[in-house]
């Protein structure tokens, strides 16, 4: 630990979803000392927002001892854009949907310490490297599995952001060129619409249809099958709930395959929800990428679960781009 | 320049090929100050390959005023690793392809001058970015369309060489998962076999059966056609030629779509033979890009044709290397 980081040894962490914005307030080691959070929408602007946050931050600032003690802040946001510290024209937020948000430079007036942000995937990579299984590599790739598939790509010991900002958007990497599934994004095949736990309840839905397999989804109505329950029906030893898991799987491991044509990384790691199956998806992806990888490639890479914990790993994720600054 | 370049004005470029080996010493503008060349094959062994080289070396090496003059060598060749100065089981090389051969380090003892090597495709990027139109750029990708589809990327400035020295095989990137073109790694589907130059005449024998389309490509027996008599016949205006080059270029569009969620690049630059069919495969390829490319990227990069001159750009490309060290 430098001198600085005796000084000032917290940063802060602020994992803002659609849903809800989590903030911890983090130490060089990836302990959280404090954490609060507030509702990410409900605000009729982003000034409100701000406030909202900033007054419930006051709180576990002074927990541990005043805003003398943070060194710096850190967000992952959805469509995060690292270069200008802006959210852009996120669909899933009241206050960011329809322009272009300036939120680091607004943390950062109404704290007066530095700010970062980036998108949550990248948050997550570089997370890793802060504090989880990815400390001490240089070329890795993580790719975050949750209502979305997304990803944070770091070469050279440095993640990549290419020339906007916005780099590494591997969920929207084309799988299925030809009668592909439809995808958020408006274009159709992308690997996030089979492989998030939305495209995982897809599938769900796609195999009932298509096969006669008996399966403890059919006492569920279809159009509510999430992938929560087809992990409950593969826990119980359900078949068809594990070939959902191979059909995952199968496809992450080919898209992995393309992307060790890339960027060659040490090692492939699996963050958010759908890595709690464990096996069940870990060991269809690894079998999938052997087969299908170009052969100088073949047996080197790695393939990781996060190493950062459960419910508060997209805090930490947050909190280690405060490190960078 | 400064006071190094002005005593070491020059640096050698060895473009290793399958048939000829052909050296330049170059300048820090770019300009060539002499050229030789050897046969790459007939070799029995890759001392008597080297020993050849260097005495052809030494004649234009005595043109430029001897080799305190040379600051370096660059080397670009099939299956180069950067990190180890090797070439590792490369298929076409007689005295290459059973192993590992430390060409840069045989070089640099027999010539007493630090060498470097690379694969060709890294190499043509590094040329790009050192005498071409990547002047000033920092994320970009070099597509080489030759016999085979090779990649060079840059990153925040940087070649991407990953965890192996073997990152950036994009010809290899899987582009029909089902019933694909088999490719000469031994998979099936992938970008090179349909984009290389055998893959454009592969394109050509196949529309020649499937369409009833005149052509002066029906006056060529099949097997004999080459990617050179789809560019003369399109170059008459054949339509059966110019579907060739829409369909080549479609589909490379589309892979470039798939790399820019990779690195968002603020240019695609392509390399080697097929570029000299000009808008023919590049509008195609802009077309198709923007058609299936994800809208945070949509109309950012710039789609050009590499500023290497003809013949000499990929003995450039490797001279190139050897200003980097």
């Amino acid at each position: 630990m430098n001198s600085e980081e005796t000084l000032k040894p917290y940063v802060i962490g602020l994992d803002l979803g659609g849903t809800n914005s989590v903030f911890g307030i983090v130490d060089s080691r990836g302990e959280i000392k404090a954490t609060t959070a507030i509702k990410t929408q409900g605000y009729d602007n982003v000034d409100d927002y701000v406030a909202a946050a900033v007054d419930a931050l006051h709180v576990i600032i002074d927990q541990v001892g005043g805003i003398d003690k943070i060194k710096a802040m850190g967000i992952g946001a959805p469509n995060g854009n690292y270069y200008k510290g802006t959210i852009e024209f996120a669909p899933n937020l009241s206050w960011g949907h329809s322009g272009i948000v300036p939120l680091a430079d607004m943390f950062s007036k109404k704290l007066g310490i530095p700010v970062a942000l980036t998108n949550d995937a990248n948050a997550a990579a570089i997370g890793e490297m802060t504090y989880g299984v990815a400390r001490g590599m240089k070329n890795f790739i993580v790719i975050t599995l949750g209502t979305g598939v997304g990803s944070g790509i770091v070469v050279n010991g440095q993640l990549l952001y290419g020339s906007d900002g916005f780099a590494g958007e591997l969920g929207h990497v084309i799988m299925c060129r030809e009668n592909g599934r439809s995808c958020g994004c408006g274009r159709s095949g992308c690997l996030e619409a089979y492989c998030s736990a939305t495209g995982v309840a897809r599938t769900a839905r796609e195999m009932l249809n298509t096969t006669q397999e008996p399966s403890l989804l059919r006492e569920l109505k279809p159009e509510d099958i999430t992938s929560l329950d087809v992990s409950i029906a593969a826990g119980k030893g359900d078949k068809l709930a594990k070939d959902i898991y191979e059909f995952t799987g199968e496809m992450l491991g080919e898209a992995c395959a393309n992307f060790a044509a890339f960027s060659a990384p040490e090692a492939f790691i699996f963050f958010g929800g759908l890595t709690k199956a464990g096996d069940l998806l870990m060991e269809p992806i690894k079998r999938s990428y052997n087969e299908h990888v170009l052969k100088i490639y073949k047996g080197k890479a790695m393939f990781l679960i996060s190493g950062l914990e459960g419910s508060s790993a997209a805090v930490l994720g947050a909190s280690a781009v405060g490190w960078e600054i």
